[in-house]
């Protein structure tokens, strides 16, 4: 019975990756390839199944080889969610601060403004644990992906598992009768793991593309939000007469509460109109290297997915596979 | 010997401040302004010269009252300086987790996105941390302010002090010699208190106008950097073509290694090629609320920043102060 033409297995690369040599000390200059030069610093994943005990990796060490990394890297994602919390966090609290600082300070001005200040400080943390949680729904979505690495390992293994058996077999009883049931065992997991490779490989793609789109809309959000913020919150400074006066003179009164209200007023106004930009990616804008336009394209809508239309598998046997027909881009 | 008219000392006011009970938990709806009913949600500090002790805070127990909250203000900026370190860090080492992750999935397309989505992120990173530098050194700048309030409260002491002594005296020997005397170390003590108020509210002013516009500045250049970046990762992203395989199908080639290095490029030319906005912000600006203009505004440099011209004090008695002639506002 012919057999498709395979991909070599996945672990099998994985281990020549890992032990590869060429996985160097990060450096800083900017290349367009991690595998030219930058590494991790930290050692490629053990290509055995003995994995080195630590606390912190517990969990991560009884994760099957094939969700190990992606596992790793949802870690750290929640590192960096962490980290912007935390940002967050801080910058409401500063605001906080700031403002009862410049109340004590006795300066009619620098009471005003600071606190005013002040609020704009406290909407910028907002912003940064808004970001967070973004960044938390986007590692949520990865989540999917190595879910299903988990799920296809066994039977990734089983395949290789029969397989190994028919050729130790044919190596002791070439003659033997348990060679057909073995080669049947064979096709079933093969016909199953195609399958699981399709939804594999289906998943990847779709829950690749949707988290960091998802990341970067979110990274555009905040960035947009927060300019507005810090522009007016540069209108307020530009309030505060820091001119320095002689020591015995008085200042002249503070007369610009007025405007400073109205400031804060306008930047409530900027975020609460603030809206995703509308553009779409067009497939012609993707081919054109056209630098201007692309500075100011974004998506409003998420790219599009295809809705997923995997077919039952055929047990028995393989189809011709459809070639020609599927574009090659997805029109934004 | 006429006296100048003097505001309350600072610490009379701060005093009322931290026994207010009007320092509510901290509410996430939009005010304009902390003191209608946001409070940090700590306490305020003590207002006697007995601070209880907590490890923490040993070294701002010694801090002398008029210091003390810009010491923790301060303190909390390490904080949002050390949590944007952390965000960039770890957003640099997800990058190559991502690349190596994608190597090892055998798809030509996610192996290549992958790497390149990778680049981006790591750039992102690279902006998260500049952006902490220049927290920081906001951060420096409001230390100025700290040692300047530092440094002036020896002088309100003094004078409280002698004011003391004098009332003290008044009271129990209102004939004594030693009046004379001390009214003589009154008026030194006020001559020297005035032209610390005078450094103070000088250094106050410009320093705060200074820290956080230089933090705005930073702000707007993280964020318009992170929009380019973001931008050109979603071009990425659109190269990914994530519409479902057939089981038993191969995909088609992935036949975007070209364009895909093409937009790591725009990526790097457009990085390369970003200046902070250039237009400044006129008087007439900021006295006008039309919000459109505000919306494209900000300017290159920072505010500027007359030079200091505090002339000696005059100890022997007070000038009369000038008015009038000071602008309220610092043309852009």
């Amino acid at each position: 019975m012919p057999r498709l033409p395979r991909q070599p297995p996945a672990w099998w690369r994985f281990s020549h990756i890992g032990n590869s040599a060429n996985i160097a000390v990060p450096s800083r200059s900017r290349s367009l390839s991690f595998r030219s030069g930058k590494g991790s610093g930290r050692g490629p994943a053990p290509t055995t199944g003995r994995p080195g005990l630590s606390f912190s990796s517990l969990r991560g060490t009884t994760q099957p080889e094939l969700s190990r990394r992606l596992f790793k890297l949802i870690k750290s994602e929640n590192n960096l969610v962490t980290a912007h919390e935390t940002a967050g966090r801080e910058r409401i609290f500063i605001a906080t601060q700031l403002s009862e600082w410049g109340e004590q300070t006795g300066d009619d001005a620098v009471s005003d403004l600071s606190d005013k200040v002040g609020v704009i400080l406290s909407e910028l943390g907002e912003q940064e644990e808004a970001y967070a949680h973004a960044l938390d729904d986007s590692r949520a979505v990865l989540k999917a992906i190595r879910n299903t690495e988990k799920s296809v390992q066994p039977s990734r293994d089983n395949k290789a598992k029969i397989t190994d058996d028919i050729h130790r077999l044919k190596t002791k009883e070439p003659q033997s009768a348990k060679l057909v049931v073995l080669e049947q065992e064979l096709i079933r997991a093969e016909a199953e793991n195609l399958v699981a490779e399709a939804q594999l490989t289906n998943m990847t793609r779709q829950k690749l593309k949707e988290a960091y789109d998802a990341e970067f809309l979110a990274t555009i959000e905040r960035a947009e939000k927060q300019i507005i913020l810090a522009k007016h919150g540069r209108r307020l400074l530009n309030l505060l007469d820091d001119s320095p006066v002689v020591p015995g003179d008085t200042r002249a009164a503070y007369e610009h509460g007025g405007q400073a209200r109205q400031i804060l007023n306008d930047a409530e106004d900027d975020l609460r109109d603030w809206r995703p930009s509308s553009e779409p990616l067009g497939a012609e804008e993707v081919s054109s290297p056209t630098k201007t336009t692309s500075k100011e394209e974004s998506l409003q809508e998420p790219l599009q997915e295809e809705p997923a239309t995997e077919s039952a598998a055929e047990a028995a046997g393989a189809l011709p596979g459809e070639e020609g027909t599927r574009t090659t881009e997805v029109a934004g």
